[in-house]
């Protein structure tokens, strides 16, 4: 009997630096796998096709929604993301965990359906007058798209409380090592760890 | 504000190895204070009033328990065990953490008083046989002590599923590194970490 998996959900408002934590966390822990999501959004710098995001037209996305193939869908500043659902429900069957980087919509549609299998951990910023900073400093959005995402954020946060653990983002180091004991501790969950006490009954 | 402390309930069968762990965690981690339990048992070689254990009379024992100054107490091996209460409390109100290395019984006590604020660990041995092994070469107690905390450790262990988290104490770095990660995963929940969202309100 293996142990039970767990579907470890990041979430954070745009700037907040979850996705580079979720980058290193999967270069730092074994036996965690990145679930790759769906965009209609076109890629940024560097970014590539099946590896950070699968970029598929809106028309491809709205089929797949149709045809019930997302575990959790979300329209964020616009563009469309979306979790597919197979990976997912095959890594938790086989007791492996698999990493989720998603909106704070996309979080709470998770955890609706997969219960205590999702862990659920929201990355503050250390304030939004820094988050402002890392987003100017991004170089990559227009004044307005800036402003819209700081406006977002403040509601993201908003959503902070139904999430399970808080990581504040300010010294990368110590969020990281947070986020990775989130991981570990979870792991150790009694419902996940059937497997050791069946050696004792 | 601070952030909520929590208090970390360590508990494990004779010989499973929780006083060593629980020692590690207390050099290796800071901001985190033991609890000194009474007790009525004689102190092993090498244990200190004060510091492993208050060592009190049968007598003082009762007359604490008619103050009500225990947070949880138990009688286990014939010898009686007690949480005083003052300072886990004190802890608490404080934002600072404390750990309580007790038995089976007194978790589920303080789990019953303390509720969320408590964060309920259980150590698991690698086998029975090991733990056989372990308490014979710890040579401090005789063939019928022996036996009767083997006969114990199984009804222990029949309780582990009450408990939040599992450890197995098989390597002994994992281990602590396992209950090294539930402490600071467990600081890291939402509901501990108000802290951190009143920078946003």
């Amino acid at each position: 009997m293996p142990r039970r998996g767990l579907v470890l959900v990041v979430s954070a408002p745009s700037g907040a630096g979850k996705t580079t934590l979720c980058r290193h966390l999967l270069q730092e822990v074994r036996d965690i796998t990145f679930s790759v999501s769906c965009t209609t959004r076109p890629p940024r710098p560097g970014e590539r096709d099946g590896v950070d995001y699968y970029f598929v037209s809106p028309e491809e996305f709205q089929q797949m929604i149709a045809r019930g193939e997302f575990l959790e869908w979300a329209q964020v500043h616009g563009n469309f993301y979306g979790t597919p659902k197979r990976q997912v429900l095959e890594s938790l069957k086989q007791g492996r965990d698999i990493l989720l980087d998603i909106d704070v919509q996309g979080a709470a549609q998770v955890q609706e359906v997969l219960g205590q299998d999702a862990v659920l951990v929201f990355v503050l910023p250390p304030s939004l007058e820094e988050l402002e900073r890392r987003l100017r400093k991004r170089n990559t959005e227009d004044e307005l798209t800036i402003r819209r995402r700081l406006d977002q954020a403040q509601g993201e946060i908003a959503q902070a409380p139904k999430f399970d653990y808080l990581v504040l983002n300010d010294k990368f180091k110590e969020a990281l090592q947070e986020l990775k004991s989130i991981l570990f501790a979870e792991r150790q969950r009694t419902f996940r760890r059937q497997d050791l006490l069946a050696k004792f009954s």
